[in-house]
């Protein structure tokens, strides 16, 4: 019997008739022929007091116990969840982590997954019930628990499809599934149908924010298809899955702005070989997450070396390359902080040429200044002025037919 | 190293400054030579609002998933309670049920321990560690989590002591320890310095409600000295341990009384054997719990049999004695209602004569009708009347000099 494995979010459980709701959903899909697994968060706001409550006591609480503590929400939603099955006549049983041996590693409060024992769950849907699993965390070898860190869930939720072979893993949201911009900038974003694994990835990591990058990297590793979903409709949402070969008819699937970034530049560099590499590996130990580096050489001596970072990591990032200025022998760091980042992602991309022209024609034509450009296999990135960043957005999602289904684009 | 079990309640532990005062508290008796393991409830209502999130969604909850939703309680606390002692700079692990291996039989709510892991704890004693242990929980051999029911924390306390040979277990409490009688009622009762287990054993179940039955047997079963003290003050409580030869001098250690009784008398039943017994498996089956049962041969044909049972089972009673009334050939069922039950317990009773006569008289003079009697070898009880119930308590106490230390006693 084929298996779908259903994740709902803290919203989507956060009261008696929200998980009564989900509950529901759940039995409907068990009465379509599958065998069910939900997956939960949770409820609401519960994470937010835990956390609360441990700073009150230690505001810098050791992470052991923050995940002995914060586990406990998950655990609170699963049987709730499974009492109200039961109240609606369906059998179900409850797991903690632990209990389904899902095994990570003791990197407390951002552990990693290592197993999962699928049999334990395999039981217990073959005696008909649904089965409940507490989401965002796990035991390591000694027994300790752990958490996977925020939207953990998404990945348990992943790779517990995983470990059954599910046939789908829906995750349920409050939206409708994928969109092909942010509808609350450019409001004729349409509903993607699909998305391929790599231009989720590269969205997330843009800003899209729907889905969990680790979650979608596991899913792609072990070849879950993704459903998000609204909790609320009976509708299809947007799968997540593998580059199928229609995929590339479509060059561009979506577009994303990415605001409150800062841009560092270093002047004048010495032109020496390591020195680049010197800067990454001081801002990497300081924990500053740095994207599109750009490095020119301005003479045989001299280059300059710029890179953008979240205005979160900026002042980090401004001590560190300060203290080691005079290494470098850097003349001067240039900070811009009202900078943004436009991109374009699809993997159509690798087969088609244009992309970036038309980009960059869309911009000038809205009288847009390009302050730098940054590319991969599968995106085109724009940084621009922060108050022309949702100007720009609508320019490129226009230019893309992002307001059509993909069949009926023009590009 | 001698090691000391404290157990705090859930109001010792509701909030942050009371985890705060606790954790302090055991740091003291750290400092004082002591390996030190921590017992902790669930923080003030908590367990409460989840009982309530659960009916909420199911009026009859699976009774294995009510133990996955309310052991959380526990463990919450005992994982804040490390967090406030590392902000002391005193290094604490918390522990689940599960993870010291607190094994118990799989009776959902209401669990019995088989067996705990000594060597987990140990281990993390030898460094150096304060042990915080969730109290009230276990898991049974397949790791379903479950519970020792209400109150079951003292239990969980005194376990411990038993398996690490712990020196004393301290239960923290908001009075100053046992009272010879209820302060609220007899206001001039003084704190008892120790009383033995089978004292406690007969004040317990007669009412007097500061340590729970199962835990004060536990102690009585694996020898563990019990210390109920306040979590407010830094004075002795009372000690609760085996009888030794000194406590025979004190004729009666205390004085209780219950209200909220109920008498049901069967008039006439065919004096034949077997039907006392048939009225008390009836009544066992329908889960009564039943006391003071009286039986007076009236005739060659007839006896008179009557018990007491708490008003809250009174009508389920009245129910299953009407079921067998034409059974047994009883010709009628009287209730009384307004009824109380006054108690002198002590182990002195044993090797000492006219406790009975004392007592009786000193009800005789307060004019208070006794309704019936019950003895045990070390209780007597009476029943009389609800509104002279508080009168014949005080009675009792002066007769017997319970506002006097015991070497001060009389009697």
């Amino acid at each position: 019997m084929a298996i779908i494995v259903q994740k709902f979010g803290g919203t989507s459980v956060a009261d008696a008739d929200k998980i009564r709701r989900a509950a529901k959903r759940a039995i409907s899909t068990k009465e379509k022929g599958y065998q069910v697994v939900v997956v939960a968060s949770a409820r609401g706001k519960q994470t937010d007091q835990l956390v609360a409550d441990a700073l009150e006591l230690n505001p810098n609480p050791p992470k052991r116990e923050m995940d002995q503590l914060l586990s406990t929400g998950e655990q609170q939603t699963v049987s709730l969840f499974a009492m109200a099955l039961e109240a609606m006549g369906q059998k179900a049983i409850s797991f903690t982590g632990g209990q389904i041996r899902m095994m990570t590693d003791n990197a407390f409060t951002k552990a990693s997954i290592q197993s999962i024992n699928a049999e334990i769950m395999h039981e217990q849907l073959r005696q008909g019930k649904i089965v409940i699993v507490a989401g965002f965390q796990g035991i390591d070898e000694e027994g300790n628990i752990t958490t996977l860190g925020r939207g953990g869930s998404d990945t348990t939720a992943v790779a517990i499809a995983a470990a059954l072979d599910a046939e789908e893993c829906e995750i349920y949201t409050d939206v409708d599934g994928i969109y092909t911009s942010d509808p609350r900038i450019f409001k004729d974003a349409v509903k993607m149908d699909q998305i391929s694994y790599e231009e989720m990835l590269e969205m997330a990591s843009l800003g899209a924010g729907v889905m969990h990058i680790r979650a979608v990297a596991f899913g792609k590793r072990y070849n879950v298809n993704i459903h998000v979903r609204n909790s609320a409709k009976d509708i299809d949402g947007t799968i997540i899955t593998h580059e199928v070969p229609q995929m590339e008819g479509v060059v561009v699937s979506g577009a994303t702005v990415q605001k409150d970034m800062a841009k560092i530049g270093l002047i004048g560099v010495d032109n020496i070989p390591g020195n680049a590499a010197k800067v990454f590996a001081h801002l990497a130990k300081a924990k500053v997450v740095v994207n599109d580096i750009i490095q020119t050489e301005v003479s045989d001596e001299k280059a300059n070396l710029s890179f953008m970072t979240s205005i979160s990591d900026l002042d980090t990032a401004k001590e560190t390359v300060e203290g080691i200025k005079k290494e470098i022998g850097c003349q001067e760091i240039l900070v811009r902080q009202d900078i943004a980042e436009v991109s374009v992602v699809g993997v159509g991309m690798r087969t088609h040429y244009g992309v970036a022209d038309k980009m960059f024609g869309a911009l000038a034509k809205a009288k847009i200044n390009i302050d730098s450009i940054t590319t991969s296999e599968i995106r085109i990135s724009c940084a621009v002025d922060e108050d022309q960043a949702e100007k720009a957005l609508v320019a490129v999602c226009r230019a893309f037919d992002l307001d059509k289904p993909a069949s009926e684009r023009t590009f």
